[in-house]
């Protein structure tokens, strides 16, 4: 009998959007895994494995299998929880084959990322590893050309999803803080930017990376109006660096 | 008389450690600019540059021109200030020129970075561009095999430098707490983790990638001596994913 060897699953993070945010290894791991993961809406659609349509394209000898999972976005976590559970046995399968596994995420698979849920299923069992990736806060502080935070400061991330008090107290005490994902939640966040008087340290930006990229430096002419889930307000105290140390 | 063009000056994140954890992009612009920049301590070392070693090396055919700022490690900031005026004259004169700049950062250029300081002298007069690089917070995360924050979750960032009350505070507001470079506050810091009950929280790293790594996943057993410089302790809470949405 052939041994065979246990085969990794690699989460590779593949940044917010550029493809060539991706990393080297995430770039080799991809090329060179027969199998590729990734959720997808259920149109059929995943940011992750458009990012990487070149690092897969550019690798025609290869014969790669994919793996499209159809993740509905959804609060009750009944129908999440079995879809992970199901692929994760499907996955358990292929690296039991002796087979690698490379499961893309969007970002860095550790940063608000879903991969966590299928790491938890997996990590006792077999080899699991975790590539790093360009996360949406660093891509969008570049674009802006704001650091998001330097040597004296403290750093805070929250999401739309927190109570007043929580990021009221949030916006008196740390010097940087993101909020992610503001969404549905943008009136009542600007809302509370303003009542901390922190409206002219702030930045918005939607779609970092992408074609519809769109940064607004004045948070007081942002509309009313639900935004996309893809947006973050960034915010930085003025600093004066010549006497930072 | 010949038109020149402005050149760039490209603010490379280069990661924590690993040289594959360099992005596509900065690996191609390291190869492709003239002149590469970097920091080194006195004793003429530049963790930047050895991470990113080969991918200059395997770039042979270009003439590369390289400059080493040494940087003296100082709390007074008047002799560092100095540097930096003098570097950004520097480099403004080579971008007037027509020549990119590449100018190597450890981890992200905007996130702990030094390269702000340049920014600020430079971005009014040239182009300056800044390439997201991975952060020794997402690679230790990888390393010891936690996320570092979930969709519910809020995260904090604080370094050896804040007050007492403020670590206590946040050690209880935020689920997800990370500390960078603890160094010679170490022993202060684990005692305010004990006091906020959070010990059983936290896992400790140095040398993220390096040859040196070492991780302590129990934080009870960390001596009170000064810790080095290259370290970190992330705090999480335990968590339930299942429930989580």
């Amino acid at each position: 009998m052939t041994k065979i060897a246990a085969g990794t699953l690699y989460g590779i993070g593949v940044g917010p959007g550029d493809p060539e945010l991706l990393t080297l290894k995430a770039h080799r791991l991809i090329q060179q895994s027969p199998y590729i993961a990734y959720l997808c809406s259920r149109e059929d659609r995943s940011m992750a494995r458009e990012i990487v349509e070149h690092s897969i394209e550019s690798n025609k000898g290869a014969k790669q299998q994919e793996i499209a999972i159809a993740m509905p976005m959804q609060k009750d976590r009944t129908r999440a929880n079995q879809i992970y559970d199901q692929t994760a046995a499907r996955i358990s399968e292929i690296l039991n084959q002796g087979d690698d596994v490379a499961f893309l995420c969007e970002g860095d698979p550790f940063f608000f990322g879903s991969f966590a849920y299928l790491y938890e299923r997996l990590q006792s069992k077999h080899h699991v590893q975790v590539i790093p990736g360009i996360s949406s806060i660093q891509a969008s502080s570049a674009a802006i050309g704001r650091p998001l935070t330097m040597l004296t400061e403290k750093m805070a991330v929250l999401t739309g999803r927190h109570s007043n008090p929580h990021i009221l107290q949030t916006l008196h005490t740390f010097e940087s803080v993101v909020i992610m994902k503001p969404g549905s939640q943008r009136a009542r966040l600007l809302g509370l930017i303003e009542q901390a008087g922190r409206t002219q340290d702030g930045v918005y930006i939607e779609y970092t990376g992408h074609a519809e990229e769109k940064i607004i430096r004045d948070l007081s002419q942002i509309d009313d109006d639900v935004g996309p889930y893809f947006s973050m307000i960034l915010l930085q105290r003025m600093r004066d660096t010549r006497k930072a140390n």
